[in-house]
């Protein structure tokens, strides 16, 4: 189970009744944090989400609104007396950055690990009470893929896998002769050598079952790979900077997205939902534009500061 | 006159209900801006304060609930349209400073003009339609007095002097035979000579006249040069971190100040009225603790964000 908050919903600039696009999602007591414009940390607090749990934080880009939250939440984690490593996740240029966000913080009591540009997966699974990366190639609790996007600065799209187990049958182990001790290595997926023999763990398990899949694409115009990267996405969370179809030139612009543009996505995309965010400073009012992704696109939902979900297994 | 507008009244942390310590002042239609904590533009938007007009901004220390707002504002001054360039005043480190906190600022289209850790006065004048630096020495319209203060990081107390020119007397320029041209000039305090007679100032002006006197005092324990620095301060604006009398421990400890000592500090230094100012986040409602401030120095304002004032000639 996954749980999320969008901490705000614009884009370009903070706004006194939107704060900028931002993202805090929870798994089992841990928080992963998706962009870091400025005031996201008294977003969080409006929320009532606490600091010190925040283990990783994925920045898709370097543009101020969604970077400048940075230097100060950072200084606040460590006020909470949060001592383990956090990993930040960027594109290339990550390590400068940081650097220079944090010229004036003369200590913070934890580490940070960078991960710049990553080119592979990144599997996360908890380790010391922490979500951390996974080096020993052991079970991924949480697997981050990113996807180069087209914007006016390097940007990185993301998308979170929770895998799922396949469903487990005692009767099948019972059947087999299994001992018990053994069972629950194999409903982990380990092979188990016992007195000579070798149990497998498909000897007591289903099939393969689908987790749970969210997509985070902001700031980008449409692209080719899009579709692939968000494919049957339990939630896609995509930008939609502008609502208004003849606002069309303006995306091409400045390298945004129409919502009409994410609705396209998300049916080609094949996704479950979709939820519209980054609005333009200039749109007060983005429901009066939903129908521009609705006629495309059923299942939109348009984000607002606050929006809370529980993305569950199937 | 002066106008000034408390954005923010918080110290330490931005907090859902109280911006941190930052404060607007409007002169001739020029702004100028003191510390620019996380969130400031955002409080600028809340009293309808545009970005385009601030000539200068100063800043008290390098901690971030007192900068970290400036890589966003100075974004934001971009996009509306500012040309000319803006000055910046703060301690030493300055430089380094704004190198950091500009690292993802491709381009600015105005220049910044630094000044670090000014050991002498700076007058300013309006020239090509801002406030500049005036170098030429030539009348200053404001001048800027900076103090070493006491915090755990190099930090600077404030103070803003408009001088005002003394009453003019025609009656005496008359009786003197001065010719009509050049009354504005001797107005101004300039000699001025004609067809061999030298005309003084003091020909047609009464005597000095006080100006208006603005001062800044955070973040600091109490220092003996203080009251020197803030003498016959028209608002003295000072920290007032903690409330409780009891907490003097704290303030000693943490580098800054109790109402009471900042109550002190008014008396010694005469000041007209004392305006408290960045309350800590742990002091949901300062005004239970004004009489702490109020029974050693009665004129005590407890600052709240949007507090707005101008500041007069006598």
């Amino acid at each position: 189970m996954l749980d999320l908050t969008l901490l705000g919903s614009g884009g370009g600039m903070p706004m006194p009744n939107r704060h900028l696009s931002s993202m805090i999602i929870g798994y089992e007591g841990r928080k992963i944090l998706i962009d870091c414009g400025e005031g996201t940390q008294v977003a969080m607090r409006k929320v009532r989400s606490g600091f010190r749990a925040i283990d990783i934080i994925c920045i898709s880009h370097y543009h101020g609104d969604h970077i400048f939250g940075l230097p100060g939440l950072l200084s606040t984690i460590g006020n909470s007396d949060r001592k383990k490593p956090i990993t930040i996740i960027g594109p290339v240029g990550l390590k400068k950055i940081m650097e220079g966000l944090l010229v004036s913080h003369a200590y913070l009591p934890y580490k940070i690990n960078l991960i710049e540009a990553a080119k592979r997966d990144i599997g996360f699974r908890m380790s010391s009470g922490i979500l951390q990366e996974n080096i020993e190639d052991e079970k991924n609790e949480i697997i981050f893929s990113t996807l180069k996007l087209n914007h006016s600065s390097p940007c990185l799209g993301y998308s979170l896998y929770l895998p799922r187990n396949p469903k487990f049958y005692p009767e099948k182990a019972i059947d087999s002769g299994i001992p018990k001790q053994m069972w629950s290595k194999l409903q982990n997926g380990e092979e188990v050598h016992h007195e000579g023999k070798i149990y497998k763990p498909d000897m007591v398990l289903g099939e393969d079952r689908k987790g749970i899949k969210l997509s985070f694409v902001t700031d980008t115009r449409p692209t080719d790979t899009i579709p692939a990267f968000i494919e049957g996405s339990d939630l896609f969370v995509c930008e939609g900077t502008y609502g208004d179809n003849a606002d069309i030139k303006k995306a091409i612009k400045n390298k945004h997205m129409t919502f009409k543009e994410a609705a396209d996505l998300a049916n080609e995309g094949k996704v479950k939902e979709l939820l519209l965010t980054h609005f333009s400073p200039a749109m007060d009012n983005p429901s009066i534009f939903g129908s521009n992704a609705r006629s495309i696109f059923k299942n939109t939902i348009l984000g607002y500061d606050g929006y809370k979900r529980i993305l569950n297994y199937d």
